[in-house]
């Protein structure tokens, strides 16, 4: 581990930058900590499921895992994907573990066992006090299925499909209320691809019909795969014109590379902040178009880093085997300070981000690695989410970076929330500069600070520094000298690093 | 009851009516006294089927329901939806009935224990003396389930399909002749809503496949749900336009209720008829664009007085039961007249309506009611629907009322059917005015009317009267002084009222 | 059986006739002589499959039919249709013969055993040594049960559906590299037919699912069933606009007959040229206007002779029965050249035509007949196939015939092949005067003819002259009279005949 002394002051002065609070611009939902479980690669197998394991629960967990997701501070998790959704038959993965079909999974070519299913996850999703999110397949799927899974899922007891729930153990409903209608079906990959027109005829329908079950559902229509799909914009307009008023969310994808300009990369937080005002905006018009009063809000269910070169090993001629090794991303120091200032602009966004989540959860493209043969540890990337998770407040107060007044203007980025209280504001705060460390001066004032509760930087000298199984604590929060002088409060941040610093304040005040 | 002594002249004089008797306009299909019976409510489980019934059958049908349907002289009865329909897996209905699986129904929100199902509904036909009329689900189901049902109903044997009827008992082919393509497509209410582009492409589809099996087939595609539709019209134009040489009837279905203005209420069958002058434009619009010789017909399979204002038990937040007593309208008097001047409407668009459907039969809006612990009854609907059923001749001719020179011109209606021998004449007469008798004088010129075989008249002082379980003939007909002199009827209708009278005459003429 | 003495120089003088031979203008696929298998009437059961007959293999295979299949020269063979398949679920012919259900084929109105099903016509294709060639169902089916077919057949173990095959017989995997994505789905006549855009959006989502399972099979897109219809054209544009990049060939369909025009009849192969022409025309098109970069060819993968007045046969009223007979053309020596002329065609459209099937292969309207108590025997057009098939060289040469100068300028038709090594050249020609022979004479410069292999003529005095059970030999080929005299090849053909002529040549020349 690198100590704390090793922080450099930057080949350069240190720029002073001060950061102003503002009004309340929205309310963190505590659901924009979510994550994302896919059946892909050993995110299931060998991620969260490995009956095996030293640490394995009864029911097959990983409880290095479950200790660690909690300790992410998770609140909801997506399942079963993503793309392997689309060609999911929900009922393969329900019944007596060993009556379940061997099947072929042709969204990441993989022989899926399906010893793990629906009834697995929701106990899962227990075990960690997590929500669990589930979408059904609009792919190859039909809309039979997806009701049938759901009152599979949420109906009491005294049907068919009920009973056959608590046959299989579940003598409670799983009372799942957040769905997905399917998983990208703007993309050309997806199986089951379709036009805007004909998803959003097919979601229109497959909304109504669920909400004729329970009007109480919390429904997500498939927005865009990424910011750079031609049907970008487009899509949303046409899909959200037919579903307004039957759904509550639109979901969106992002990922973010290191396309070789690591100033680039730093700056993904920017292009996420177009992302979600773009799809805002869209929304905002489509209410208006149609007089419609509905509060739809975006879900952002799948964001990260991701090096889409790992694509490769995805590339025709892998053969079908079971739980492969892929996606297994090395996320490093830079990709961390990245994930925190993509975690500021969720929050910042909390006025029209309802949902968000970090894709995925374990081994494939996770904050949380798991081996065979050893304890599970803690990715780069796992230190803001936790930080931002475990500390955020539920009201998100406007952050504005001021005093800098050159090209590196954007260097320094913030977010800001406060406990519904008002007993603690908690400021997540970025240097983006590879070169030149901050002086950072933020005034606190009306929020009645009394203290420092917390306060921790996460800063390695590399850029590129992973944690490994061998070395799994390489990168990780130490902490941060930061001083509160009455409202102001001052620290100083290395060159690419991210801090999260918690201060007690009255209650009542602001 | 109320005696045919209290009918008063009314609160003004009498207004003399003259009813001119043209020449045929159509023939009156027998069907246009049909009926619906859906799995809704007590409609199927407590209305026709109740196997604990002192009454009941051996197959659970109950005997005193079946008696009132052979007495209202109902002639082909829909089946099993309907909303409900577009949800409904037929294979659910079918087998042991202990094995069968018990669903939810999401269109009335109801648990479905599928108790009873095709093979039951055809046996019960069969016992009402009743045409079965059979719809497929093209909401939620696809159309081989549909070609598998078509072939279960009405393949002798020798195949798996009609094999397993004959284990399920019934060795006879069904022999169903009559099939709906779905059910109200173009709501966004029904499982499965689609777009008319998209139904009619959908209905093309299941017609022709469902004609390979047999050409003989009549087939009903699916119209506007309601003349208040935003796409009235443009639907049936569309889908017409895609299925006129394959289908033999265009669906439409219309409900009135009294919205606070009994004077509006009582001109329902105005609207009526301009709801089926609107749409057999529209058929004849089609014929001609698209060179069709095809003669299509309206089916007007679901039709009644509903008081919409009912569906408030219908709102979100009811649990899912089974048989609930739900849409149990207990009709007045007012609604009985309303009724029998529907009932005039569509005798007098005889020439382009071939099925008519009394929506529904037995306690969901029927004009039958049933509970466990009494004998059925009859509503006060069930009256003019009866009298005009076991009347009805084969020729309707047209009927023409005049003398009347003010703004309540249209208060007297009329219909007149003759037998195909000529031996009979049938009037149905109608004073929609709530204040003033009508003395009404038709001229029966080139009959040969030799004497008045039966006149009964529907009248009671409180339109809101009804029929209850312990007053079931409150409202009932009652005899009605009517003279033939010559060519000449007279009689006078007291307001409110709704009359029939049978003419003998000689054979052969006119 | 007619002598060769019997040929006729014809009713005036043999006109003399030149034939050039040009360059190299395509490679001919092997795939040129498939042919198609399909269920429906005879074809396969009574036909290919009859497990009572004395030649009947242990699988229940004919022999007899086998030996001609193998004489025929067929390398390729479609199943298991045709209509059939777009109402065929392929699970009803797997697995105990004697617990497949008896099933209602609406496409040609049969009883489907289904005692014959995809392991049978795989093994049977092996005992042929011929290639399957399989189309899964997009009329009635839906794309997953297409891709549990595929691994079905394709995958080698490990998986539920896999395993079932080898539980039902086939160890090994079936292979099969070759799959049509529905069939006719432009026709009303088809179950499940769709317009263009709904097709070309379904084939696409289709073909890219099939090739998440194999990124290598080669993928059939739908075209159009015959060159009248409406369609023509403006579907093959639309689907491949849809699906360029997802497919390998652009079925189509074309069927021939004599309708009271002898000379019209004989002149069909210059509609399959002006056919095969146009759909090249559209696929370049498309390519272009797509920028696509991908070799799309065509499969003409049914094509005959076919005297569509049997079609009466099919006309209402027939009952469903097992096997019927029906389609079962005799052909005459009319057919037997035209179908010469025809694989003329095909063979001068190499440089398009990838795939081609005489449709179909036994008994329906093919060149194979079989009666239940008799060896099956050969019809007139399977000698010009068999002929073609079995010295067809790997190159086809451009052929144009000079010389005529008068309204039958194009009586003599011609294709050349050359094998690979260059040692065989193969001449076939035509004479489709019905009333002058052709002195015919081929300049064969520069390929090193070294001697004739082998000269056989198609003639017969009757142009309706058939082979039928007692006398199969009727129509056969004979000892054509050809001489070589250095470069030159010299033969006279009379009217109405079809010739092969072999020529051996210095292997490495031309």
């Amino acid at each position: 581990m690198v100590t704390a002394q090793d922080a450099p002051r930057g080949a350069t002065p240190a720029r002073p930058v001060a950061v102003a609070v503002g009004r309340p611009i929205g309310v963190a939902d505590p659901r924009l900590f979510g994550s994302f479980v896919e059946h892909l690669g050993r995110g299931v197998y060998g991620g969260i499921h490995e009956p095996g394991h030293p640490s394995a629960t009864p029911e097959g967990f990983r409880g290095d895992v479950l200790d660690l997701v909690r300790e992410l501070g998770v609140t909801v998790v997506r399942y079963p994907g993503g793309n392997f959704v689309s060609g999911y038959d929900w009922r393969d993965g329900i019944g007596p573990v060993e009556e379940r079909p061997r099947r072929l999974d042709l969204a990441w070519k993989t022989i899926e066992p399906n010893t793990f299913g629906t009834d697995e996850f929701v106990a899962w999703c227990r075990a960690a006090g997590v929500e669990p999110m589930l979408a059904v397949n609009l792919g190859l799927g039909d809309i039979r299925s997806a009701l049938h899974l759901l009152e599979y899922a949420n109906f009491p007891a005294g049907t068919a499909l009920s009973d056959e729930r608590i046959r299989n153990g579940a003598t409670e409903p799983h009372d799942v209320r957040l769905w997905c209608l399917g998983n990208e079906l703007d993309g050309p990959w997806q199986l089951g691809h379709r036009s805007a027109e004909e998803y959003g005829d097919l979601a229109a329908r497959a909304a109504s019909a669920m909400r004729a079950y329970d009007e109480t559902l919390e429904l997500v229509v498939v927005g865009s795969s990424n910011a750079d799909m031609a049907t970008f914009g487009t899509w949303e307009h046409t899909v959200l014109t037919k579903t307004i008023d039957l759904v509550d969310h639109l979901s969106c994808h992002i990922y973010f590379r290191d396309e070789g300009d690591l100033d680039a990369f730093l700056r993904s937080a920017d292009r996420l902040d177009a992302f979600l005002d773009a799809i805002a905006a869209t929304i905002a018009h489509v209410q208006a178009a149609t007089r419609s009063t509905r509060d739809v809000r975006i879900s952002l269910d799948e964001w990260n880093v991701w090096d889409f070169r790992a694509y490769d090993e995805l590339k025709p001629g892998r053969v079908f085997e079971e739980a492969p090794r892929i996606l297994e991303q090395a996320y490093t120091h830079a990709d961390a300070v990245v994930v925190g200032t993509l975690l500021q602009s969720i929050l910042n966004h909390a006025d029209v981000v309802a949902i968000a989540a970090l894709a995925q959860l374990v081994n494939v493209i996770g904050p949380i690695r798991a081996e065979p043969g050893a304890p599970a540890w803690r990715q780069t990337t796992f230190h803001p989410f936790a930080a931002a998770a475990q500390s955020a407040g539920e009201t998100v107060l406007a952050a504005t970076v001021e005093g800098e007044a050159d090209a590196s203007l954007e260097s320094v980025t913030a977010a800001i929330t406060r406990t519904a209280a008002g007993d603690r504001v908690s400021l997540y705060l970025a240097n983006r500069s590879t070169t030149t460390a901050a002086d950072v001066d933020v005034e606190l004032v009306a929020l009645g600070a009394t203290g420092i509760v917390q306060a921790d930087l996460l800063w390695h000298p590399d850029p590129s520094a992973t944690n490994t199984v061998d070395r799994p604590d390489e990168v990780a929060p130490r902490p941060l000298a930061a001083t509160l002088d009455g409202d102001r409060l001052r620290a100083t941040l290395p060159p690419l690093s991210w801090a999260v610093v918690r201060v007690a304040c009255e209650p009542g005040r602001g």
